[in-house]
């Protein structure tokens, strides 16, 4: 285990075996209301410089961050997962095994991203049809991301919306409507390409 | 008052009473030709990890940043705003009362956001029509977002554009003309799709 | 030269004259595989907050980096450059004299920066089509961004293409094709406006 003396690591984190913790990072940040739920990084993570893990996280084995990443609380993070530089993971988010998600990627509260598939680098997903309405924190409803998906660079995906296993999201698109699995999709609004053979 | 031993707050910072300052922050530092502006910022400021505030902003009560925000100089911030993790609000940006930036969004010089305007996170407005003309920072015009208007994530507002009050920016948009106060526009470019009824 | 006490200079570090380091940062920050290759930073380098350098980046004279900037290993990068805040560059990216990347960009591997370009807020540059297909690491090609084009803020260039010198990509664009120099294209997909005259 290497945690940089400039880091500040939290009570309550559990940290596996053989972690690396580069300079200036946070882990186990107490949230609003925390009430001692612990963080829990499994073995041989990799958490580079600048990088802030909020409390109540629980993530699996060989887990790496790039630098500058933010994850909120109470997320359920899989084995052999990746959140790159300047990525942000709001709370209450499900990330499978082996999830990579790219750089200045934004994953709001309530998303769902299955074993396998890949975020672009500045993708956001979104999670309120109507922000600032008075029932838009009742209604948040994250974006379900299938298995080995792809979500081009730069798109955006609606609340709620689901990315079929296997999809492929053209770069800069502006996904509206579910999108079926092995299907390539572009645009804004996003339209159907194509199937994906094999 | 609580300010983080790792911090650096420089001279001339004027904070109010139980601001916190997290962890790795900067705050006050002198920008070129500085010349001993006060940096002032109101009651209840939660300043988060990581994050930059140059001299010379007039920040109201109870502020709020995420972490890794960055604001530059002289900038006019009413109460009750938040600017969120990793956005960017540079210099000459007036804020009303009771705004939000969510994450990663980008706010240029010369930006107005009235009160209670939201914007989404990695929303980019925009200030210069032909960027790296020679007459572009003389006629830097950043846009205007009304009372409560409401920008959807990853949006692209084009430099000078009016958005009215209480309108809605659908997510992935590119506003290039002034949007009517209380209407929904969508697309790229984003085009009116209806008004908002009460 | 003024380097803050707060930030880390690794060994095998080479600084020219008159640089500055501000506070939080990593300079020459060993790769993986990393085998003694120099950091060459020139003279007049400033390297504000927070920002992380890998080694293997040669770095012409009056380098300026924003706040947060990333910047990965083995770039050659030329004199009068500026990297802004929260932008981040991969590696083996090669970088001209005069080029300006705004804050919050995207610029991946093996992209080309012609002397004197500019990159907008939010730019995001792609080299892989099909990412996480067997062959994508094979494939990665990264944009050429010709002399002194612009590419408007928030936009997204595909794999491969390239802007002609001159060229200006409108704010949002999603750009699939080549773009011909002095040519203004927008939109998604971005497609021909006008021709530049002068």
């Amino acid at each position: 285990m290497t945690i940089a003396e400039t880091s500040k690591v939290y009570p309550n984190v559990r940290l596996g075996e053989n972690v690396i913790i580069e300079d200036y990072c946070i882990v186990g940040l107490p949230f609003k209301d925390y009430s001692g739920e612990p963080t829990i990084i499994g073995d041989g993570a990799v958490i580079r410089s600048h990088s802030v893990i909020y409390a109540g996280n629980t993530i699996g084995a060989n887990f790496q961050t790039g630098h500058k990443a933010n994850l909120r609380e109470l997320n359920n993070i899989g084995n052999d997962v990746s959140v790159g530089t300047l990525s942000i993971v709001e709370h209450h988010v499900s990330i499978g095994n082996g999830v990579r998600i790219h750089s200045q990627a934004f994953i709001p509260e309530f998303s769902i991203l299955e074993d396998c598939c890949w975020i672009g680098p500045n993708v956001v997903l979104t999670n309120a049809r109507f922000p600032q309405s008075p029932t838009a924190k009742a209604e948040l409803k994250g974006p379900t991301i299938g298995i080995r998906a792809r979500i081009g660079a730069n798109s955006t995906i609606l609340p709620g919306i689901s990315v079929g296993s296997e999809a492929l999201v053209g770069a800069g698109s502006v996904v509206t409507k579910p999108v079926s699995e092995r299907t390539i999709v572009v645009g804004n609004p996003a339209k159907f390409v194509r199937n994906i053979h094999y």
